[in-house]
């Protein structure tokens, strides 16, 4: 037996079904029109950002990371609960343009932005995080022939990283943003070129449960940015701090302690290094705000026996789910947090593999998991889906198509 | 400096680029209107069935397993090369039904086939590989239902593997098909239950490069295969032998001996056990058939430096490659073949890595490679792209959208 993750708080039950937002998971499916399908609730996710601000001092704002979960109707609801947003590609700026996020709201940052990316940013308004100093002189030369002035902030690759975290993303040589040493001449630069200077963008890593390892970086980050401030010579008007707050995925993990990190960042930012006195501070937040937030359903449509064990084959799977499966910047596989939406509130009785639907050993959604008596018919509940699911998995693998999406 | 793998035959250069078909890469991302672009080699596709053709005995057809590569036009292409056409879905049965392959040449194996997916192909007339007796169970229904009758193989997990595949298929509990020691039983049960008995259906691994092994492996199938026909006591018309025909992805991978695995099966089959006397035979082939004839092609839209490391960063990545970025099955990254496609006869000149436009470390192509001098607009290579790319990988993932695909 092995066990599963823990299922996240604010889900209930309902005439012994999973509910999301009151309703019960067969009527969820009945009302998206099948399964497989990802169901979103507005509930958690605002709830989320609530507890956020409750913990962190005022002076920190919110940005969503729509890379997360760019579902225009996931973005529409955090558009009045966050200050702004997140993108790293043209794709996702043509989404938030589609839902009406003002422009001056969203950053992008990515290592690889296409000229016609940066031409679409500048137009925008957009704040480019710019990742190279070949980059910031493409958008320089952009903004010259559109005749508009670009927004450039300046990613900087730290020399340290986020302790603990499941990606790291400073420490060392990096593809992403320009190594420390060299931010300040390249600041002065593009100010010195007519640039709207934008700030800085500091991103240490990903998915950390460790308020202490998070609390020790963010006063990494403030440093390094008050010290870059200096060396610029130009006030900062903007710090994006990163992110790195996790959510427990797998048995053992433990929530992230968000009432320490709310009162460490709180006393940082009451002794704010000179530098900074002006400057608009704010996290960036993907998989913290989303993914407890989201449900993964898939029917069970075979239940089989071999030599002695029992799978529950679903129509979901890997290519919906690649991280439940294993798959994705994992070495060792663990299982999600799920159950059987149809038999919530009963009782272990078995042992059961969930696999999908594809043709591959890999497309595994639980190994070895107790859980109800499920048959065909029953719907099977993955949860931590709310981030980095439908879009971060391969949807075209072996042609069964895109799973369903709604926001409840 | 870490290797690439080998550079498969098959392609040539012409004014120094790295040409696909006879044309150069900066000619085919021009005509299919720009990168990230796959190409596949309709020749190199042929080649490599005459080869099969050349190698095997007369008596094994040769079947395409589409999840390899289900572009229209590559499934067309394969058209009138192979026997038949294996497919995992009812999404792969609307493209072959779309370019218009004879129902009666597609088998559909799956562990996971929707009701509707049954129905969709027994109305068709596809032979479907049954994976359960639940399944078979529903086939009879629906078969009886829409007054069809349903032809009806069973896939067999058998109890033996491919010795050194890189993903096992058989051997101990499985979601696949029906444990050896079942599936006289439930055949006798469908064909009494008038289905149309079209077989049996034994894939033992995927990937394997060793012609022992494969060798050993299609002997334990025909015999498995010719024990389960006398125990079910009617003849076998067909018998899908699987595949694991495997391809040099590293540095230090062999091709596969294929002279050798045709000589062994040609003995084999002069050879055939009685009851397999009037049975059609065949193998399975996806990777090995399309694999090696595509090329992934994206252009460097920034270079830089970071600590010390040059850093070639592309508009493509592990949302179209994911295989070669060493995040999908795999525990240790290695790189695959690639070049610099418009320096193809220049000498390596410098250690380089080779990433993605995607905001994750996880976005790699080539790490550490020794490569020509590359800049900002030249095109890179990724060989061995032909199967399990575009359609195997996140193609959602952070908005950058689809790859473009060209046969030529």
């Amino acid at each position: 037996m092995k066990p599963v993750g823990p299922i996240p708080s604010g889900y209930e039950t309902l005439d012994g079904e999973l509910t999301i937002g009151g309703r019960t998971a067969s009527a969820l499916v009945e009302e998206a029109g099948g399964t497989p399908l990802f169901v979103y609730s507005g509930a958690l996710l605002s709830r989320r950002v609530a507890d956020l601000r409750a913990a962190l001092p005022g002076r920190i704002g919110i940005n969503y990371a729509v890379k997360a979960n760019p579902m225009p109707a996931v973005v529409t609801h955090m558009a009045p609960l966050v200050d702004g947003f997140d993108i790293a590609s043209s794709g996702e700026l043509a989404i938030l343009e589609k839902v009406g996020i003002d422009p001056a709201r969203i950053s992008f940052a990515g290592p690889g932005k296409r000229e016609d990316e940066l031409e679409a940013a500048i137009a925008a308004g957009v704040t480019l995080n710019c990742e190279s100093a070949g980059e910031a002189a493409r958008s320089l030369a952009i903004g010259e022939r559109i005749g508009k002035r670009p927004r450039i902030a300046i990613r900087v690759n730290p020399s340290f990283e986020l302790r603990g975290s499941g990606m790291k993303m400073g420490g060392g040589a990096k593809q992403f943003g320009v190594d420390a040493d060299k931010v300040p001449a390249l600041a002065r630069e593009v100010i010195g070129q007519g640039a709207e200077w934008r700030g800085l963008h500091i991103f240490t890593g990903s998915q950390a449960l460790s308020a202490e390892a998070i609390v020790e970086t963010q006063g990494n980050v403030l440093n390094l940015a008050a010290h870059l401030t200096d060396e610029i010579g130009h006030g900062l008007p903007k710090l994006n701090m990163g992110g790195g707050f996790g959510i427990p995925y797998f048995p053992g993990d433990e929530p992230l302690d968000l009432a320490e990190v709310g009162r460490a960042l709180g006393e940082r930012v009451a002794d704010l290094p000179k530098a900074l006195a002006g400057t608009e501070l704010c996290l960036e937040l993907g998989r913290y705000l989303a993914g407890e937030a989201g449900v993964y359903l898939c029917r069970v449509v075979d239940r089989k026996q071999s030599h002695g064990t029992t799978y529950l084959v679903t129509d979901g799977g890997l290519h919906h789910q690649l991280a439940a499966s294993g798959n994705f910047g994992t070495v060792v596989r663990r299982n999600y947090p799920s159950a059987i939406a149809t038999r919530y509130d009963e009782e272990p009785a078995e042992e059961v593999n969930i696999v999908g639907c594809l043709c591959t050993p890999l497309d595994r959604l639980a190994d070895q998991a107790m859980l109800p008596r499920a048959d065909v018919g029953d719907i099977v509940a993955v949860f931590c889906a709310g981030a980095y699911g439908a879009t971060a998995s391969p949807s075209a693998f072996l042609g069964h198509g895109l799973a369903r999406e709604i926001l409840v």
